[in-house]
């Protein structure tokens, strides 16, 4: 283990987290927010974390693919600590856990929240709040890989550990021009989904809330309604960027570098619009009766189909009162989760494609014994590694869901809530059913529940692998 | 494709279902019931459809894999109609959908019921659905392999498609021979359980049926309350004859070669009692309170895990009304269910055994990039395909168990009933939660629904494997 190189990277990271606070402290000046210097005092903390562990660039440069993992790991968790302090230093979440568990939740872009009543925050403090869904979507490691002039072979092992997806492709060769090119898409679309919702008369406040949301499929509402009493313009504008946040960043560098042809015949984003436009068909005609017209109904499943399937967790409806069919489908939807290489969370949907294609291959086998096939995707065959680590992932992703569940049964719950709160987070949505729904909360949980979503929410956004090598005592090794 | 071979296993299987059904014909004549008649009808219809394709040996004995697993699906699917006729000609179930679902809840040892009042049932309808669950539990093929003198290579594929389990070991070089070990085994501790039952001042015929529906693990009760009437004798010889039959069947064949120290080395059976003990621990402190006394609570709580885990499906108290804690431990060990090589179903413990191996491993390769490691159960490896085949497993029990909670959720209950409702009748358990409890049934549910989990209970009985190549259009090929 290359303690050295991991410390330096830690750093970094806490470095960045000062600078990302500039934003709310600008926020808390425009607002003459007293909070101001709760983001002071947290800018100050992290600088002095950061400046000695980056003060002297490491020599060995060794790092395998243990150390990436261990490096995003503790990235994230210094991340989300640091993150937290201005919530308990400004009084707004007083205590430690809750406040760790709001910032989690926001740099994981979950979305679930413990606050009964957002809208008596400051702005500063939900401007912050907003903002660690955009850092935490495309990944704090990524944009630091896009800026810092690294060298050594450690930029691949960290994008790997922290880019959601079964396999992680480079764009071009290089990974530090495959993180910029990323960030730069991701920026532009977040700009543009500004500007449209600004045409739209919404006030600058709520735009880049809504924006930072949307693009790093977070989900935390300024709103105690979520987003149920934004014009219906808002509304669309918002639906349309959720799916297109879900959407492989691949595709759109394709786009950007006129492969068009190749970018449509992507088949995870081809399966991907096809559940979108099923599920919002079936749902749009199950819950028309309660809209009394197809087109509002049609507009409402849309909402909540793309802000479920991209686990961003925005809601416009109370879907807890929708009939059993479209609840369903819609906790179904939070498993299938977005594309891999999106800022969504879940399973994905390329996970579950290969799934299914090595299942199909499997019934080939009975009918032919002796035919010699391969599982392949957009024409590429699915390496045998792949397919390993993704059944491997589902094994996990399976067997964290069930321990969670059984500790948080503890809190003596009805089995929906608890079922759907794991749900939530695993998969990095926000909202469930029951107690836990698009109008409730997660402040009913006991401390230990909390915890364990927590660990959940971080699962989830890490994909389970770097967060678990944590509890392993051969990871901690020196060599 | 070998049709000739297919239309005569079915055929025997047909003319067996014609023997079995002497018992209830017994019963009708002891009890003087007119329902003696219907099964005297049903007879001869089996006779009709079986002596015909029984009449000529077929001489092509070319039989592969698939002709194995379309041999067993649809000789399973043959027991299930006519085994429902009785109950139709009777009138004890006039419709044919309920009237299929009870016997195919029979076979598949699931055990759940859409009757309301079973007390009000004659004598040889009970006796007979309790049977079913007595042929199903070891395998009706199984049965057929140690008395026919079958020849030729198909009888391995036979035994495989329908046995259940990772993978199925030969306990005897000759596969008739190990079919009539474990018949006798199955025979044997039948016999046990009736006479220590007798010894309990069991009446002779709740003896039979409760000793039908432990050994197949099926749950048929044939009293309204399951087992709560009972007394804590039956309950606990009950208790400990549902974990019997939820053993690996080779550990048995072991202890009578006097190899007992394997048998105690045996892996999946070792952490099966130790699943057992664990939940009955826990169950039986969360649940004290409702009892008042730590030796009922634990007694209690070792008869509903027993049966649970067993996925056998008796009751001896109404758990829906018990703590989250205890309702979470079995809905999950609804999942795991028993060992391989058991009458039981669910998941099963060696499938889910091997998958935390495979993930341990995969963090030992992120430790140790170059070490060659092999997975390893009972000190054998565990080959790729055995590994690969449990994996697509997981994903069709997924895949299946996702669709049919989707389609379940027509009926519009809430999502409990749906989700265990849908796991009660995939692991072949019986009840579940709320509407369908264990003091519910499923009467309430559409026909439709109820075709569902009719394909779901015969999906969980036969693995999944068998029942799908029937919807594959290349399995109909004749070569």
């Amino acid at each position: 283990m290359n303690f050295r190189i991991i410390a330096y990277i830690v750093g970094w990271v806490c470095n960045f987290q000062a600078i990302f606070m500039v934003l709310p402290c600008i926020t808390a000046l425009v607002y003459q927010e007293h909070e101001f210097f709760a983001f002071l005092i947290s800018m100050i903390l992290c600088l002095i974390a950061g400046i000695p562990l980056t003060a002297r660039k490491p020599k060995n440069k060794v790092f395998y693919t243990k150390d990436g993992c261990v490096a995003v790991a503790l990235s994230w968790l210094a991340l989300c600590i640091f993150g937290s302090v201005p919530f308990v230093l400004s009084g707004s979440i007083p205590h430690p856990i809750d406040a760790f568990f709001e910032t989690v939740s926001g740099f994981t872009t979950t979305g679930s929240s413990i606050l009964t009543d957002v809208e008596v925050l400051p702005h500063c403090i939900l401007m912050w709040r907003s903002f660690t869904h955009w850092i935490g979507g495309m990944g704090v490691l990524v944009f630091l890989l896009s800026l810092l002039p690294l060298a050594g072979g450690y930029h691949m092992n960290l994008m790997k550990a922290e880019s959601p997806g079964p396999s992680v492709s480079k764009l071009v060769p290089k990974v530090q021009q495959t993180a910029k090119i990323l960030y730069s898409i991701y920026i532009g679309m977040t700009f543009l989904q500004i500007v449209l919702l600004l045409i739209g008369n919404i006030p600058l406040f709520d735009t880049l809330c809504i924006a930072f949301g949307t693009a790093g499929t977070g989900g935390f509402g300024i709103r105690n309604d979520s987003m149920g009493s934004y014009s219906t313009y808002c509304q669309i504008v918002t639906t349309i960027f959720m799916i297109l946040f879900g959407v492989n960043f691949s595709a759109y560098y394709l786009i950007l570098t006129k492969k068009i042809r190749q970018a449509l015949k992507f088949e995870e984003v081809r399966y991907y619009f096809g559940i979108i436009a099923a599920a919002v068909l079936v749902i749009g005609l199950n819950t028309m009766h309660l809209f009394q017209n197809l087109g509002v109904s049609i507009q409402q499943a849309a909402f909540q189909v793309g802000s479920i399937i991209t686990t961003t967790g925005f809601s416009s409806a109370d879907f807890n009162q929708w009939p059993a069919l479209s609840k369903t489908i819609l906790v179904l939807l939070m498993f299938v989760g977005a594309c891999a290489g999106s800022t969504g969370g879940g399973i994905k949907v390329s996970r579950i494609l290969i799934l299914c294609k090595a299942a199909r291959k499997e019934f080939q086998l009975y009918l032919h014994p002796n035919a010699v096939k391969k599982i392949k995707m957009d024409q590429k065959t699915i390496t045998h590694d792949i397919l390993r680590s993704t059944n491997i992932y589902l094994t996990l992703y399976l067997l964290i869901f069930a321990v969670s569940i059984l500790l948080v049964s503890l809190d003596n719950f009805d089995m929906t809530t608890n079922f759907t709160a794991v749900t939530a987070t695993l998969n990095n949505i926000g909202p469930g059913l029951e107690i836990v729904g698009p109008m409730g909360n997660f402040s009913s949980f006991s401390y230990f529940s909390k915890c364990i979503l927590i660990f959940d929410m971080l699962a989830g956004r890490l994909e389970i692998f770097p967060l678990l090598l944590l509890f392993f005592k051969g990871t901690w090794k020196k060599f």
